[in-house]
């Protein structure tokens, strides 16, 4: 593979471009016309389908259902909620001409789907027979980007899942906001092997219109913390501007309580930055489309159908066991042209079966996580492919619980706090008395907001920036 | 059940009205705010998603991906190829704000792919190795309908799927426009149970950018047609203004040939349609998200345990056959109340489990298609299901099959012609000349366009117009 094809910066040397290189080298996006749009193209489409293919499971096993709503949202319905509106207002792009006319109320392209929701479900829901009501939409959301752009972590449009329920009592929508922020967990840790710290969102960074925001946050190599899934309580804050109302069973009307929930097309973005390396993507096996590349190496005509054979075999015989197989039979690539091909790809394991393979009745495995190449007796190869495949999704969980492991520091003085902000970024745990005013000032002199309030860890005494008696133990982090 | 919940009006009477209630009232859209746009509420989205797992699966094993293409198009790539923008233009959305700030170029929202997507293409095929380049896109599109609106059958957004493929040559080109032209043929025949012609669209008919467009028809009740699907040959129509140029193995630059092609949410309408009565919906097995639903009928708490158990039995049996069952357990609602409300929403088949059931040793089955009642012996039960699902699936193709029949005309009188459109509308089959002049006529005397011209079929002999010989046997029919 010549230079140009393949990635040609160093990981650690400037993330950034990188980064750039990997989506566009691998195939995974495009950017658009637009500025701030990409286009997905099938070998990123192929991961967010996995990843659908998890959330669409768990989510139906829970009872959840699929709908789709409009994208344009009339302006006056998008004002119902005023904080949540006064929040989005600055993204919203908006329409205001139908083929050669000026329509009459302009009409925004969905930011989330709250208060186009809601309209309906004020319509919907009008007995305890009706709740609850669990609802997930696929689509896309538009949100005209003031900051730089960057692929997959913040576009102009990005595909994602919202989730959105109505609930009887305040307790069952907690135990849904939960429940979810848990699905959330199971799919980021187990499947794209990223560790997350999930809590509380501080006020000051909670979704506009929620009573509370639960969060799941990563860091990813540069030292900057990432937001991967956020699950909201919204209480009644949205049922009774819209007026969610339910006959309960005793007879009394009351307004419902909501939640919503949501991951995008930015989980995309955190595998790339946290699992790839210089030779470009490496993906954790449950989460790869293509889980075992085969690659037939034949020098000479004479070796052709023997090897053909052994591969079709081979093949066969892993797709028995559900594995996802791609046999790499392009004549016009050399062998060593393929081999970089698929590495730049990320595909978690690579097969070579040759005349010497033949001849030793053996095949050859060579790992994309530390590049490991080993050969196995043919008999024993099928199992030993599903054995070394659950062994690469633990190692890059291993490898990513220590990279947040030496991104995460602890401190109760606010000069050793700084430092680490300014020298490795990362994650810094403190004490937070709970005051808005200290959350400003940090941010301010440091750029860190404060990514998570852990559910139940109050360890540190004093708050960070005040010193006070601390209320809270939180995770400050700079963040994309 | 009340007769505000059930459908109030005959099919035969208003059919438009009655549609309109069937939508509504099975719970499969709803009416959203803004004009023209509706909520694909949970039944009528499962519906979608298993027409979309049928094409997503037929459309993966002949070599296609998915991928996503942005929403908004700037408007000088939409004006790329003339007559495909000219065609579009009175019908665009377009974006001129986003936050407080007019945008430069305006954005117009997709009223289909083509050009957005051919300006990556551009980029993306350099050498024959490159191609086949065949996508597909599953996204919504939006067009500012001026004719009146009608949910699935013409809403202002739509989700659909638009198929983009790029080839080497023109006959490969030609073999995929009909090999997609087959799979929906399968899809709309085999799974929705609905009969339809295939073949071209005249010059007048085709989309705009394309060389030839295949489609194709079906015939609703109310004697107008309806366009189920369609399947371009763009030939070189896109690819030169957008400059899809490859190096062939001849070392020669060439000009890619291309296909696109879609099926949309309107299938869902003319399965209402098609197969619904004055009860509600009526669902074809292969395609319904709940093909059996058991009632346990249960008067006296005594029987409740041994009731249960028996559904429990049952329905385990009937999921390991691969069904799709749901059992409504709903304890507030009668059973005679719940037999209505499966019914209106169209489930294949009902299965009541009682005391006198239990007593016998029996289970009684309801069809939804013919309402016919039986019993079986339970040993027998499960492969009756099986049975009676496959026999609910014929018999609805044969019906609709009658309806086609029965409202297809074959006739060389243009009196008999504008009579027969007249008073019972449907397809009728006449000869023409190929002039546009006629067709136009046709359309402007009668109403009816010409809706599909078959492959090979050329038995009238002269023109239904000018009299003079006919070059081409062609379906005529007045349409949605």
């Amino acid at each position: 593979m010549s230079k140009e094809i393949g990635i040609t910066i160093k990981k650690n040397n400037n993330i950034s471009d990188w980064y750039t290189q990997v989506v566009i080298k691998s195939e995974l996006a495009d950017y658009a016309r637009a500025k701030g749009f990409i286009v997905l193209r099938p070998y990123g489409y192929a991961i967010w389908e996995k990843i659908k293919e998890y959330i669409d499971n768990r989510i139906k096993e829970t009872g959840h259902q699929n709908a789709y709503f409009p994208t344009l949202i009339p302006e006056s319905l998008l004002q119902k909620e005023g904080e949540h509106f006064e929040g989005f207002i600055p993204e919203v792009y908006w329409v205001t001409i139908a083929g050669k006319r000026q329509i009459g109320e302009r009409l925004a392209l969905r930011p989330t789907s709250e208060t186009i929701a809601y309209d309906s479900y004020s319509k919907w829901v009008r007995s305890w027979r009706d709740l609850p009501l669990l609802l997930n939409f696929w689509n896309s959301v538009m949100r005209a980007e003031i900051k730089s752009t960057k692929p997959f972590i913040r576009t102009s449009e990005f595909l994602w899942q919202e989730g959105h329920t109505v609930h009887s009592t305040s307790e069952e929508a907690e135990k849904e906001v939960l429940s979810i922020l848990q699905i959330y967990k199971e799919l980021i840790e187990d499947n794209l092997a990223i560790p997350v710290l999930t809590g509380l969102k501080s006020d000051k960074e909670k979704f506009v219109g929620a009573v509370y925001t639960t969060t799941l946050e990563g860091i990813m190599p540069d030292g900057l913390a990432l937001q991967m899934g956020t699950s909201h309580n919204l209480g009644q804050n949205f049922s009774k501007p819209f007026a969610i109302r339910f006959m309960d069973k005793d007879k009394q009307e009351r307004f419902a309580w909501q939640t919503s929930w949501g991951v995008s097309w930015r989980l995309i973005g955190a595998l790339i930055m946290v699992h790839g390396d210089d030779k470009g993507l490496v993906l954790p096996p449950k989460i790869a489309p293509i889980q075992v590349v085969v690659i037939p190496i034949c020098y000479k005509e004479k070796d052709s159908e023997s090897i053909q054979s052994k591969v079709e075999d081979f093949t066969k015989k892993l797709k028995e066991k559900g594995l996802r197989i791609y046999v790499d039979n392009r004549d016009h690539y050399t062998p060593g042209w393929k081999f970089h091909d698929w590495e730049l790809k990320g595909v978690p394991l690579r097969v070579e079966i040759g005349p010497r393979d033949l001849e030793k009745d053996e095949v050859t495995f060579v790992r994309r996580d530390n590049f490991e190449r080993f050969t196995e007796k043919y008999e024993a190869a099928i199992n030993k492919t599903v054995l070394v495949l659950e062994d690469i999704q633990s190692n890059l969980l291993i490898k990513s619980k220590n990279l947040l492991k030496e991104n995460t520091f602890t401190t109760n003085s606010y000069e050793e706090f700084k430092e680490r902000l300014s020298a490795k970024g990362g994650f810094v745990k403190a004490g937070w008395c709970l005051e808005k005013d200290c959350e400003d000032k940090v941010k301010e002199e440091t750029g860190a907001d404060i990514r998570v309030i852990p559910f139940d860890e109050n360890t540190m005494k004093t708050c960070i920036y005040c010193m006070r008696e601390a209320k809270k133990t939180v995770y400050f982090a700079k963040s994309y």
